[in-house]
Order: structure tokens, then sequence, then C-alpha cells
């Protein structure tokens, strides 16, 4: 093929690094340029990430020593704060940030919720909320992508429907979260151990996890007013997947049902998004690996209230195939294209 | 040791009787005269559980050929039904079943959530609900004792002290729970094979298991009027092991310090509940193996909520070792006896 | 693309059946044209596996039903006996089989380990071992192709090369090897339980595992001499993944490096099978999902002898994968076509 | 009860140590009177460990702030080298060692091995090698006990008594093990990430593991000669259990079933090593959580040998609940006392 997008991976060490990787591999239009990780400069990737062996791979390399004169595409796969820090510094090229700090809109609340200034203030309002079905017109030649978290991406897809068709309210929006390790990344911590985490499970960020500001601030889009939600993760023994469980309160005469009917005529054409058939519960394995996602609406036992579930990989429509999808949309490219792979069970 | 208790189990072929004779083997007053099992009856106890294959155990036999004559206690850990049907035969034992028989007091709502008849409906206002650390008064000599189910326990162990005192409201009071798969029972069912439980997770029985009536009775019993609840279980790739996540209203003025503290009042001297450090979370992995359960509570959110989470293990605290207290008690003799060793981690 | 395959599945209610949907889905040359499984015959696909609700495929029929005549490739992925006795009806398809009923050549062999008269022993002169990287020239517009087990696959990767060159012995060959549980297929069974099989390990088969023979049979042809192996297989706790360990005599005057030199010169174009670097151990992780296969040779502590070790995918490289290489060579296909995809890691 | 073991266990931050925490909570004879971890110094137990947040423990110390004056029993779970430097200055205490220090007879060996000069070799000639079953009369009294390795202790259960007895020859002893988790300590590396180990498997430390000297000299001890081994052990998703699988060459005249009866024979009387009955494989979930060890004797396909197959909890058979066991024998205690507690399945 003639036509190739020169592509740089920024932060290709960490677990969503690699499964851009992954990825890229099979995209028709993705060249792999150059691949940074700072910690690793000058290893080669199947050195650290030994199921890419069989590939040719450009060998790791600091991101400062990255040629971007050559790039046309930047995926930073960075910390926060130290991608906005190097992102800004980047001229000419589609950025494509999965870090959190393009996501809010307000400095303050990111400094308030990350502990640090923001880097670049001055690029956020350009920066594009990248949750592909509902930023489309947005993301069209944008060059500056802000990649949803991944428990955003699943609480979002659930609920923006229901909230700007006003069948939800936006009170008392309670979510429970699970998730797969690799969330937490690869740094070697006491707490990610095998023997730490295998047969156990337990919440963690009670009330305070980094993704609450990041999902109220969508949904008070949604809404068209400020909301405040409750939302608690937890750490379960699986690699990938996340699952979220909100319940939510109905408007006057709404029912689960008209809640499906909306999800349902909202995500029919979509390629990535899914309405399971009445009755049928989302589960983490039905899209392992892939960029899809699946959602289902179920009446609660409490009056008035629907329980909304949806299920995604947290690394693929959770981090690194939403960036690709992303940049689909972007480049004007089919924006399935590299992310047809059937979801992988058992 | 003179002083024996004579002990048949029946049901001995899932994983709740297996639990029921591992602890059984170590307790210093029990015999374990009888095992019965119909489905597996002639067959030894290491030929189905092979790791009791150290220990002297009585073959299994049918429910109907134990010689009841010659026995003290009957611990029943059969599908519902079959257990009322079976146990309200007997004569003159000490009677701890582990079904869901005689938890509700209502035979009305038993047949509508069971969707079958209640066996023996005169014996369910004899029946003591032997949630232990609440029951001990009328577990005093009980000759009918119905063990909680495992969400249930973890569930009214978190709450109860906060609805008795009037710390929270029985409003919306909305619980996750996350289960291992053993609370699924040993029975050959493609849902439970490895390859669809492992690497996976799922939220099921949505707004219609079996535990909520059994929830909403006991709630209702500390609250003083009807309870209302909202109940999603989770199955989650763990053997053992299962946490709820409850959000409830405060009462005015009531914060998560007040919730605590009265907690850690009604625990303090509980040898089997333990109210964690501020902002520790409880985990399975703290009670694997082991009758203890775990709490805590922490602020929502959103103003005036609270999240109270406890972990327990299923097959134990939450089945197998309750009943052993439940005996301990019911018999006069130390309530720990036999339930002394501590949670197996890793 | 207007140029399309044909294809049928039989067998699309099992693990292999169903990871052959997921290979073929993205294929650009397969059209699925029916999906058989008798026991199933009347659902949809998204009923039985739910992580194909996003794509459009056939509805399950029983193998009878199929109109082969618009078929242009059969895939067989039915229980050993029932698999030959169908497909020997079956005319004017390429008939790829994944059971075992011909990768034997000896009927009596076969009677003998499978316990069943061969259902058609006249087609055995006729069928292709399809060790793909081995079987290339017989493969060329083969009618009836016998894919390799699983197990089998692995150890001749490892192991036939050498032979082959005369570096070992025939002698003495022992094979540890480890398996996930879809090997075991998705009947509900206690023994694949997730309880039963989580947190555990063991042995099976012990001196008479069924890939015994087949192992043997070509390991002989290699050697040109009958041979003997010892083969224990175990039951580890994953999905996915098949590891072999080979206790192999080296020839007088062979060493570890010239054997890796061998595999890496027989190897060096594969696109499938790759020799890792001195020293660095497979593992199954490196090629989960794929249809990659890892060797690598280590010197065993015991004079004169080598550790051969080969790891692989046994629903892909193992089954499903290398069945659709083996239609790509018989019908004249680029041989990676619709096996791109990089391993998925985590 | 009056008399009390005043115990300290020094390197109660890993898993080895909490192991041994675990079950002296339970011995009715020890007093757990000093804990130590350098790195932890100052902390309590249940901020490290929160499964023994039930328990009223000792806070961590720094080793050398024991006073080991008031000290009948030490238990040393340090890294090798640290625990003989340690130790050797220890005046007055009965000293159980679980490191590596003080198995290999030869200080040379033991430098050859683990990198280091042996930091007290004049120590080697009173150390015990504890191996439980075979050491009693050793072990009463005994000053200074080496706990085994876990690899060790599975092997040598299975294999000594055919050794000894002639039943087997010392040619070609080739095991191949399997291992969880734990065995490879609570130490933050990303090789024991929950998402490097999960769904994968791999052989380590091929050729070159530190247990195989151990296991040659005690092989050697029992065959009466030099003996070479092979040895693979392999990384498994578990957090407990390991599982030995050796191939063996027999003597001329015996049989699998010889061999079988002499294992019978050897074990009958032993409360925690079992043969199975015939054709019944070792399973690590046999002997979860407990002291137990399982073997069994199969017939290998290649004439002249035999399959021996063994597993134990590598933490408690393995580790700690062998050296409680040890340290019961030394003080003339019941063999069996605190350790009687059932395995934990599921």
């Amino acid at each position: 093929m003639s036509k190739r997008i020169r592509t740089a991976i920024l932060g290709a060490s960490g677990y969503t690094g690699a499964d851009l990787v992954r990825l890229a591999l099979t995209h028709p239009q993705i060249e792999i340029t150059a691949l940074a990780a700072n910690s690793k400069a000058g290893q080669s990737m199947a050195a650290i990430w030994p199921h890419f062996a069989p590939y040719q791979l450009p060998d790791l390399t600091a991101a400062e020593a990255v040629d971007f004169a050559a790039i046309d595409v930047v995926f930073g796969c960075l910390p926060h704060a130290a991608s906005a820090s190097l992102l800004s510094t980047i001229p000419d090229c589609t950025v494509i940030d999965l870090s959190a700090d393009f996501r809010l809109k307000s400095a303050e609340t990111y400094a308030q919720w990350y502990g640090n200034a923001h880097p670049s203030p001055h690029l956020l309002p350009a920066a594009v909320y990248g949750l592909s079905e509902f930023a489309r017109d947005d993301l069209v030649e944008a060059q500056l992508i802000a990649c949803p978290g991944c428990y955003p991406t699943a609480v979002l897809l659930a609920l923006v429907p229901l909230l700007e068709a006003g069948l939800i309210t936006p009170a008392r929006i309670t979510i429970n979260a699970l998730s797969g390790v690799t969330g937490a990344g690869r740094a070697a911590k006491e707490a990610n151990l095998f023997a730490e985490v295998a047969e156990a499970v337990h919440p963690y960020g009670l009330g305070h996890h980094r993704h609450m500001p990041e999902i109220e601030q969508q949904l008070g889009l949604a809404a068209g007013e400020a909301v405040t939600i409750s939302f608690t993760p937890h750490l379960i023994p699986i690699n990938r997947g996340e699952l979220v469980t909100c319940i939510v309160e109905m408007a006057a005469g709404e029912t689960p049902a008209s809640l499906r009917a909306a999800l349902a005529s909202r995500y029919a054409e979509e390629p990535f998004v899914h309405l399971l058939p009445e009755g049928k519960a989302p589960a983490t394995r039905m899209v392992r690996g892939s960029n899809h996602a699946v959602v289902n609406v179920f009446p609660d036992r409490i009056a008035g209230r629907a329980i909304v579930v949806a299920a995604i990989d947290n690394l693929v429509k959770g981090s690194s195939g939403q960036a690709i999808q992303n940049m689909n949309i972007a480049l004007g490219l089919p924006e399935t294209m590299g992310l047809e792979a059937a979801p992988l069970f058992p």
C-alpha cells in the first residue's frame, strides 16, 4: 500500500503502549516509525515484550530523540504531567494522548485531582475529548485528541444517551466498577503481585478515584447541569476487562424498556457499541481483546430506578483501541480499520 | 476427650458440605458420625474429595439411611425444598440447616421466590435465624437453626447495627456484591467451567436474586419498617470470598465517622467481626478460609451518603463456619471452638 | 473482494469451532456459509457465544442439513469417530479435519487408542498430516487434511528438525507437557469446573494419553525408525496455551548450540515458528491468541542431553489457526492470510 | 496452658514468615514473642498483613533488636547469607532455619551455587537437614535445623525410599517441577506481577536452579553414590502448590507396583505423607494450606521406567509447616501439634 501514516508511540514499555503496538501491527495504514520509552531506551521491543519477538519493530528510544518532523501521528502513552509536558512541544503532528492530561477542561479541577499544576493549560480549549461515538464531528482533522479513561468510556457509553434524552435524572447516579489488573500498569508494586491479587477482590480509591471528575464533566455536559456521582472501583483478578454497573433514577414515565429502546436506537449503526438482547447481562468475556462494548438495562427492585451495565476491554476500547478509532476518524479513514478482530474467548 | 457430639452432615458431596467436614475434622467436640449424599451413596469421601484422603471418615450413605437416633446434631447442606422435606422428619436432634428453607419467616414469600410451596411451614415460627452475632439468646438450646445465606451474612453484618441505631435510613440501600464461584455449587454446568469463568466477570440475577427477600426481611427487622433494597451480585474468578459494597443514606447529622464509631462499639468484643482502621478497604484475602468478617465505612462523594463494605469467605462465615459457630452457641460451647484457624493468605 | 471461499464449520459449538469462527471472521477470503452443531441446531451463534453478538453469522444447523454442494471448504471440529463418519460422506469439498480421525496412518493403532474401529479406513492413505511447516508440498490441492493434535504440534515443531538431521537420538525422549483448560472442551464436567481447576495443577493421562501414538508416528517418520516416548501432560489453570519441555539425548558431538543452530536455520524464514534468543525461555504468554510458536534449546545438567522447549496457543497453532494455515496452503493463498494478529498480552 | 515456647520469627514480612505466623497462632505451645523484619521495623503486622488484623501480635522489630535471651526457638525466614550471618550469632536457642544456608554440607558447593562465601561454615557439620520423616533421630534436641527447600521436599519424599531400597537407579533421574508464585517471594518484581503471571506458564532456571545441588546431595546420600539430576521448574499461575513429576529408571525386576508397595510400606504410619490409590494422580488441590504430601507411581511408556509424582503446598510442607513439624520433633512434642488443619479445597 502506498499511503502510510508515520507513527510514533511514546510510552511503549507500558501495557497501554504495548496494546497500541499490537493493534498498529495489523493496521493497514500505520507504519510504526518510532517507539519511545525513556527508562528502556536502547532496548529492543522483543527484549521487554517477548510476544513481539516475531515482529520487526524499531528499538526503543528516548522520547526526546524522536524526529517528530518525520512523524504524522503521535500516540502518547505516558504518565500524566509528563505527557502534557512533552506533547505540548511537538509541532505539526496529530497528537493522540492516552494520558489524563487533556481530558479535563478545567486546569483547576486537574490540579485538584492530580496534585500538580497543568503543564500546558493553553492547549486545553482545543483538545477534543475523544469518546469516539460522541465526538466524530470534532475529531475530524483534530490536532490534539484526549482519549477518555477506561472507566469513563464504559460509564459514558452506558449513560450519555440516556441523560441527553432526559430519560434518567442526574441525581444519585451510583456506579460500581470492576477492573482487571492491567489498569494499574506495569510498575513493579507489591499490591499488584500475582500472589496479592489472585483469589482476591477489594475496592480501592473509595470516594476519590481520579476518573470521577472526568465522568462528572462529561455526564454534566450530557445532562446540561452539574452532576455528582458515586463511583466505587474494585480490583478483580483478571488481566483485561472492565465492567460498570450503574444504578440510575429514571425520569417520570420512563421504564427499563424505554431506556433500552433509546440505547437500541442510538447504537443501532455503531460498529463497536452493542445493546444486548433483553435480560442478557454484559460480561467482559464478550469483548476481550476487541474494541467492542456491550451494554444493557435491567429493572432495579427499587421502584423508579434502573440498572445500566456496560463492559469493555480496558486496554482496547478503554484505551488503545479507541485511540486508533480516533485516529481513523481524524484522518478520514474507515473508522473500523485495524480494529476488526473479534473478541478472544475463552 | 470424653464428651463428643455425634454429628451427621447431609449433603456432604457439595462444597458447603465439604467445608463443614474440613472444619469439623479439627473441632475438638465433633465426632463425624454420618455423612450423606444420595447421589454418591456408597462411595468413600476420599473418592469424591481427594483432599480428605489422609483422614478416616465414614463412607457416604443415603440421607434416609442415617440412624438419627444415634445423632446429636444434624447439619443440612441440601438444596432448598429437599432440605425442609427431610429435616422436618428428624426427631430429637439439634438441626442446623444451611439451605434457604427456614430463613424466610413467611411461607408465601418463600413460595414466591423459590417457586415451590414450603414443605413444612409449621416449623417456620420456631426456626432461629442464625446470624450468630445477633441471635445469641435465641440460639441457646435452639432445635432448628436457619443459617443465613452468604450474601445476607455480609450485608447484615455491615448494616444491621447502623439501622438498629437509626444512623442510616432504610431508603435506597444499594448493594453491589461480588462472589467467588463456589457459591454456585459443584454441579457440572457449562456456565461454571473454568474457561467460562476465568479472566471474566459479569453480573447475574439482576433484580431477582433469591437472597433479596432474606436481606429485606432482616434489614426490615432492624429498621422497624419494611425495606426494599437494590442488590446486584457479580460472579468473579475466585474460589472463595464475597465482598459487598453498600451505598447508604445517613440519618441527619450522621457522618462516616459516626457510623464507624457505632460499628467499632458494636463489634469491639466480637471474635469474628472486625472494623478495619480508617481508610483501609476490606478485601476477601483478609478472611480466606476463616470465619472472620471485616467491615469498614467510607464517605461517598454524594453528600449524605456513606459506603459500607464487608468481606467474608462465603464458605466459612457465609456458610459452614457460621453453622459451627451456631452449634457452639446452641450447645453452650465456647463460641470460637474449632474456628480458630487464621486466614490463608496468599 | 470478489473471490470468496464458501466455508462450512462443523462443530461450531465447541471451543475449537468458536476459535475457527473468530479467525474466519477476519480472513479476507473466507465466507462463513454454514455453521453446524447438532446439539444446538436452530440457535443463533450469539446465543451460545455471546462474544459473537456484534457479528452477522448464520444460525446453527444440524451437520446433515448443510448443503455441501454450495460449500468449498469444510472444517470438521467434531469428536473423533463422529468426524470420520460424517466427513467421509462429503463430496467435492476440501475437507480439513481437526479431530483425531485421520492423523494416524494405521487403522489398527487408531482402534487400539480410541476404542472404536475406524469409520473410514479407506481414506487414511490419502489424508495429509497437516503440520503446516513440514507438509507444504502435500498440502497443495489436498482434499483431506488431518490437522495435528495440539500437543503433537508443539512437540513436533521442537523435535522433528533435530531428529531429521540426526542431531538427537530417538531414545528416551521424555516430554513433559502443560496445557490450558480449553483443551478439554466445553462439555460440562465436574473436573473442569472453575473451583476444581483454579489454584491447582495435576498430571493426567499418565502413560496412556491419546496424543502419544500420533507423536510417535511422526517422530518415527523423522527418525527413520520406531520411536517410543515418555509423555506426561498436566492440566494448569489457564484458558489457552500449551508448553512442552522435552528432554532429549544428543548424538555424539552435538551440543545445545548445534541444536539451536539447526532450529535457527530450519525456521529462519518461517512466519509462525521462532527460535528465541539464547537463554530465553519460551512462555505461553508470548503466543496467546496467535498462530505463532516459540522454541528454544537449553543444556541439561545430565551430560549429553538437552532440553528443548516449545510453546503454542493450543486453540490457534494447536488447532484452528493451523487449520486455516493449511487451507491457505491447500488453496494457493498467502500462507499467513487471516493469521496476522499479534499475540494478546497481557 | 502453662508450658509455652517463646518464639521469634525473623523475616516475618515475607510469605514464608507470614505462613509461619499463621500456623504458630493456633499451635498450642507456641508463644509468638518477637517478630522481626528489618525493612518493616516499627510497623504492626496488621499493617503489612491485613489478614492478621484480628490477632494480637507483637509489632515488627529489627532482627538485631530481638532479646534472644528470652527466646526458646528462633525461626529464620531470611534470605540466604543474611540468614547464616545472623543466626550464627544467636546463643542458646533452638534455631530452625528456612533459608538455604545450612542445607548444603559443602561450603564450596554453597559458594558455587549461591555466589557468596558461606558466612559460617563451621556450623555446617552440626546442622541437621530437616526432612522430617527421614531425620527424626537427628532432630531430637537438635540446635540447628536446616529446613529443606520446597522442591527438594517434594522430590525427596517421592524418591528417597526408592533409592534407599535400590528399587530405582540413580541414573538419569529427570524431574519436571511446577510451582506456584509464592515461591518467588513478596519482592515487587515485574516478572511476578499478576498481569505477567496469570494466563501464562513458562520454565525458568533451566539447568541451573539452586535447588539442584540440594536435591543431588540428598539423593546421593540415599543412593550411596553421587547423583546428577535433570531438573526443570516451571512457574504456574497459582498461589500455593508444588508438583514434581519424576521419570526414573527402575532396577532390574522392579515394577511400578513394587515401587508403590515400597512407598506404601514406608509411609503407612506417616501422618503427613500419603500414597494415593493406584492410578490416582497427585494434585496440589489435595494439600493446599496443609502439611500433607501426596505421592504416587505410574508406569512410563518407555520400558523399565516409572513416573513418580508428588504434590505439596510449598509454603507449608515445603516450608513453614515442616519447620514447625521439626520444632515439634526437636522439642519432644507430638509431631502433628498445630498442623492438624485439613487442606482447603476449593
